[in-house]
């Protein structure tokens, strides 16, 4: 295989690589970061590079001098002349040459930042795997005929009552070794006080279970320690999904039409979750003492193996290419999923590199599209235990709704687009230092204060912040403070002459509002907010509020006790600003939580106390889906949803409460 | 690579073979059937070929006309100057040129006869796996919240009082093309009354399940209508670990010795597996309806799909073996199992290709050397149920005794080496056509009469019977027929100057005795009993008696009520010859019972009575197992039984008894 000479730059770093492949790929096999938040797919232009030496303009092409691939139609939507000469997305463009390669600030890409640490969960510890210790004494020829499990499965039954237990068949394979290997001495976790899953010589104290939400965007795993039931890592991955569609539909939609689509992208997530395995317990076992029991002659352990226990929430069209379910019928009438119930598979039939004896716990799905994820979010946020008429909204690239108490709960979906979530945002970006994150707009001047990740102030004028984009958590209040400040107006539009240069036509000829000037950013070019952007999150934000409306008058009532948040992102939705864009019927603003991912907590519940897993198969049945996209006023609810509200009508209290929260506020119209 | 052409005679199959592939791979490839008894090991010497073109000798090699790998020092020890020139072991010489190679008929494999099919069992049908048909109702938006699964599960409670019942995730993989397919008609098959193992659509009757017996030299396998209990086919084949260790010791020794020893026998052994069920099913996958459900895009179907149930009985070193469990510790003091209860393990988990969701019954084991077969006499023969004591003897390459009544019964082990299954043995060869099976010696003229596998009648001097060998279970016969004519003496030695030609000293120097003479044979030599055959046999049948006399002792009894001789082939063993041998402590010839492979009878047992699988775990621990091996009398009283009883001594009643059976005998000593 012919191999080319690849310099980055500015890291420096170089390499051989093969003929043929992207620079994306040249990037990471020589451990050089590049943004690329669509996974390759060519749609969202993050990843472009400068070419800084090498053949690549099409005159050298022609003479055959080339040292990269032509350039694509693909390519040429996403490189703006003012992107400056020689510019090509990483993840298009084909080595066929040496070549030397800048990779600009704005295009690498930082360690994404979980910016909240797993929150607390105040439930009881109850896992349903356990360690138990045992200590045997050691066979002689006058107990031969009592096999070395049989030894092990007494000593349970008369230290700890455990009766009627089983054993995974590959747990049998090495026990006899660790059994000598730790002087007769071995811990044995147990799954369900059903079934023993492991068993490692001598004392073993530590045990670990891994929660899993899986987005259609974005996947995220919690490392718990099952003995404090306290999060000791969380790892987050893109979906490696994303390559074959951006939504749920466009997934089901590749896996009919290719053939073997489905087996392609459950390949692609398996795979990926082993990644988030890896990376999730590479410092346990760097710091920790190995809890790996000695494997026999030949059978090498992965750093998995240290999870016995795994839970794991998604939508429905995830679980289904999860597991292997042909999607095709959830995706069409009347949307038939194959299953609802909870099921716990082993890990290795999944081809998932923890113990493979454990077993993976799926959540329950709701209905079609309501996933396994709202019950999550359900079984975290409790809404039968309550009295107060709740609506809870979980935003990920699906908006799922739960609204009701302990009389009734329903739940359904509406398709809010990745908006929420920082995707399809021209300046968007992971929650990496260098993204702003809030923003405050003077409504006289039209100056923006804002907050950078990384930066513990705010940005004065003073200081260069090294502004690299917008995170996706940020984009809501940015809009809100847009039409606070009157830079746009109710239907989203940007209203001009406000005599800032903020304000501007951007080169596409469209209206846009200059957040940061070049020189306060790392990317060297002016950070703003397009039209098109506040278009995507009114979209967005007008799915939601019809989506919660029709509920509301499917259920007969006009009035909401409370309101809780809830976003895929470990990152928390800023509350005063979903009021200020009228994201949901009316709510005090006191009565609105912010609850970042309750999909993860339930999944972390349902890993730290076995009864939660119960509780969840229970009410993923009792709650009652209400299908709303049917509902002939959709359409017309929804074109009145897409509008930011007057506020005086919708939130009367709104001013007073903007006021007490410390923000100056013009109340127009 | 590299191609040669070889021709094989007299089949006069042809074709194109890789440079390096042995003869016997050559034969295999081209469809011709070669003896191979030790499965390519190089120590049975069955596989001799003549070489009829291309040059194989050692001046050819010299000068580089090299057809033939030279010449090994393993096949020099087999080939003798009285097979005449030309002579290879197929298994060992590799092709390197052009190839013409003849098949001597004594080398020819023919198909193995398995001479009783499997008896008739009486017990109640109860088995493990039952088919349930459900009809929906096919769901509409109505109903929509009801998932696939959980239709099915609705019908099978409604219908069939079927509650609580899982089911295996695979099986949701093609759930909704199935009930489609069927018109929303289906067939589920559930397993224990717990778990669903299979959907296929429309109304299937047919259910299989397959017993399986594995021996240290042979498995078989029984296809069983799971609607009837009745055998539908069965299929055996070598045990392809052989060439790894012909005995339990050898091959826990290579386990321990090789990195990969393990691994690689358990891939054997399962591969083998798979041989049989390929072959079991090929009929009623050719002739039957197809039972499959219509695979999903890309999932084949193997043809063992129709099998939803399966047994397995083995020893305990095939046990661990098979299982992947290191065989260390039950090869050396205390001989500790891993596990001594049964096992359900998905046939997934083991490679073995009948539905990939249904469970593998694995029989419990008694203690280190009585394994899960001798569980499978248990439960066959029911000695627990039973006033009489009894005796029953398990032979296989292994001998396993229980002993006892439904008091107390025992059970010990004893190695016998292959003789009684016929390997070892110098004209030794499979129960396939041509084997001699069954021989009467004239006391006085010496002359043989002798029976022959394939055809009806008694051999003759008038009629060409084309004899090839002497089968596993024919061998005790002959050689009590050897000492009831005087032809060996009581200790097993050969009588000279008999005035009879067909005893003389063979090319060793060593007595034997002819059996029949080359012009009756089809192998173009005299078929013989040489001493070192009976050497073999006074061995296996000294330990069995040894065996069966010290447990005696140690039960403190002095008679016993009946003997069960149980055989691994399922053909029978003589009892009359047993008798005479003196296989086993003095009983009554009437109350001597040959019930063929009654470990196998156990296995079907547990395949079609699922109560027989609690029955085999309850009384494997009730067995109480007795070391005899470590016994300080045992070297003494094996030293004694080698003998062939002086047979007025020990069975007075002999001589009628044996008139009484048609039988001309004279007592001699």
């Amino acid at each position: 295989m012919k191999k080319h000479r690849v310099i980055f730059q500015p890291a420096g770093r170089r390499g051989e690589i093969e003929e043929g492949k992207t620079l994306l790929e040249a990037a990471q096999a020589l451990g050089v970061d590049i943004e690329g938040l669509c996974g390759s797919k060519k749609v969202c232009g993050k990843c472009k590079v400068r070419i800084e030496e090498g053949y690549f303009e099409k005159d050298n092409i022609e003479s055959g001098m080339k040292h990269l691939s032509p350039i694509t139609e693909a390519e040429k939507k996403h490189i703006k002349p003012e992107d400056g000469p020689g510019i090509r997305l990483a993840c298009t463009a084909e080595i066929h040459g040496d070549i030397k390669i800048f990779v600009p600030e704005r295009s690498r890409a930082g360690k994404q930042v979980v910016r909240k640490a797993a929150k607390e969960l105040s439930i009881k510890l109850d896992p349903a795997v356990k360690k138990y210790n045992v200590e045997l004494t050691p066979p002689t020829l006058h107990d031969m005929t009592v096999g070395d499990y049989e030894r092990v499965l007494q000593f349970l039954q008369d230290d700890y009552g455990l009766t009627g237990l089983s054993c995974d068949f590959i747990v049998l394979r090495d026990l006899q070794n660790i059994l000598r290997a730790g002087g007769w001495k071995a811990t044995v976790t147990v799954w369900m006080d059903q079934e023993i899953i492991k068993v490692e010589p001598g004392f073993v104290e530590m045990s670990y279970g891994l929660a899993v939400d899986i987005g259609t965007t974005t996947c995220v795993g919690y490392l718990t320690d099952l003995g404090t039931g306290n999060v000791v890592n969380t790892e987050s991955i893109m979906n490696p999904q994303v390559p074959y569609g951006e939504d749920v539909m466009s997934r089901i939609t590749y896996a009919m039409s290719n053939p073997d689509g489905l087996e392609i992208m459950q390949k692609a997530i398996i795979s990926g979750l082993n990644d988030i395995i890896e990376r999730v317990v590479s410092e346990i076992i760097k710091d920790g003492p190995p809890t790996h029991p000695s494997p026999s002659r030949g059978r090498a352990r992965e750093g998995g193996f240290v999870i016995d226990d795994m839970t794991i929430v998604f939508n429905t069209a995830m679980h289904h290419i999860f597991l292997g379910l042909n999607p095709e019928y959830i995706g069409r009438s009347p949307f038939i999923p194959a299953v609802q119930k909870s099921l716990d598979i082993k890990a290795r039939d999944l081809s998932i590199k923890i113990n493979p004896a454990a077993y993976i716990h799926v959540l329950p799905i709701e209905a079609g599209f309501v996933g396994a994820d709202n019950v999550g979010v359900l079984i975290a946020e409790e809404p039968y235990k309550q009295d107060e008429m709740v609506l809870i909204i979980d935003i990920g690239t699906n908006g799922e709704l739960l609204m009701g108490n302990r009389n009734k709960v329903c739940s359904t979906s509406c398709a809010t687009g990745p908006a929420f979530e920082g995707a399809q945002i021209k300046f968007g970006m992971r929650a990496a230092p260098g993204a702003i994150e809030t923003v405050l707009i003077d409504p006289v001047t039209k100056e923006p204060r804002y907050k950078v990740i990384g930066k513990a102030d705010w940005h004065t004028h003073m200081e260069k912040v090294n502004a690299k984009g917008l995170c996706g958590s940020g984009i809501i209040g940015i809009v809100a403070e847009l039409f606070k400040a009157g830079i746009i107006d109710k239907s989203g539009r940007f209203v001009m002459d406000l005599g800032t240069r903020r304000v501007r036509k951007g080169v596409d000829g469209k209206p846009e509002y200059v957040l940061a000037w070049a020189d306060e950013t790392s990317i060297g070019t002016d950070i703003t907010v397009t039209q098109a952007d506040v278009r995507a999150l009114q979209l967005a934000k007008g799915a939601l509020y019809t989506g919660a409306k029709l509920m509301m008058k499917k259920l007969g009532i006009t009035k909401l006790d409370r309101v809780v948040l809830a976003g895929a992102f470990g990152s928390h939705i800023d509350k005063e600003a979903s009021l200020t864009l009228g994201m949901f019927p009316d709510c005090p603003i006191e009565k609105v939580y912010a609850v970042g991912n309750a999909a993860g907590d339930g999944a972390r519940m349902a890993l730290i106390n076995k009864s939660k897993r119960t509780e969840a198969d229970e009410k993923a049945r009792w709650v009652e889906f209400l299908e709303i996209a049917t509902d002939p006023a959709f359409e017309r609810e929804f074109m009145q949803a897409m509008h930011i509200p007057h506020m005086k009508d919708l939130f009367p209290n709104l001013k007073t409460m903007l006021e007490k929260s410390g923000s100056k506020v013009e109340i127009k119209g």
